[in-house]
């Protein structure tokens, strides 16, 4: 399992709102298999199997060109842990474990 | 206001665990003045003015080292806007009500 | 063509040292079909057709895992730009023009 | 001595094309002090004392909105070692040498 943290950014868009694209990302990422997301306000944060992760990755990443743009930067975090096994409310409840 | 995503990682710390600097850094960002933040599975988000953030930011970077690391690597993500207020809430619900 | 930078790092190493690591990925990058690269002190940036980049990214983001480390954080920025053919020389090069 | 990788992106430009804002960025650099820097098709990588490189890292975000701009998005990763000096050129030449 491996979670990654997504931002696509369309380039050269006219208007500086990008949540029509936003909103397209989303229905690109609901159609992916095996993976869970969600959405923040900065970024996406999907998890799962790492090779079902890159897929939804490179699918957000085309999202927008199908939505008419011509340029995209897309920026990706990814967090691969193999030792143990580590999903969102894991890592998030450690750290609430050791702020008490 | 801005709004940016933060993820601070400690290197060469023996161990793959890295909550305890994780927690620290949630406590630093409980003493800056000024700005709002929220922990996700990846990063913190802080919201604030410019200048205010900027300054958690740098606060965020040097905490680890004041936990006994000797290098960091620090990924920041800033979303500026001038043309109208953008929060988190706003962005989200922006992008929600297109969802609908 | 789509352009990448692509920074690996293992997390809970013994030492603050990345080089052993660095090295190992330059030479996954070397055995990659398709794509040109460029180590920079901060990343390595890849270029080539999207599908070798993605598949490049992939390979570096494992490479540290056949090395031993046990959890490994992966930042990517690519830019994609399908109006028009923009390599890496291109781009530098249109910034240099401006500057003249 | 500290090194970072910064991307400035303008939002909602009316072309795909953004060298004349970097190019402005490159001008704002280079009044800046006690830094050097150095613009890869990526991004700018910047080295100097840390409280330098964080005044030149805002002095990047802020340019494009002095060029127009209304929405900025910024991106940042800072290599910050502690134990022993590691200057751009000496990170480069230790992978070299493992390379041999």
């Amino acid at each position: 399992m491996a979670i990654a943290e997504v931002t696509v950014i369309p380039i050269g868009t006219a208007t500086t709102s990008l949540s029509a694209y936003v909103a397209d990302m989303q229905r690109v990422l609901a159609s992916q298999q095996g993976i869970s997301y969600q959405l923040t306000s900065m970024s996406t944060i999907i998890e799962g199997p790492l090779e079902e992760v890159w897929k939804a990755i490179s699918a957000l990443h085309d999202a927008p060109f199908m939505s008419g743009a011509q340029r995209v930067s897309t920026s990706v975090k990814i967090d691969d842990r193999r030792d143990k096994a580590a999903s969102s409310e894991q890592k998030l409840q450690s750290v609430r474990s050791k702020l008490q």
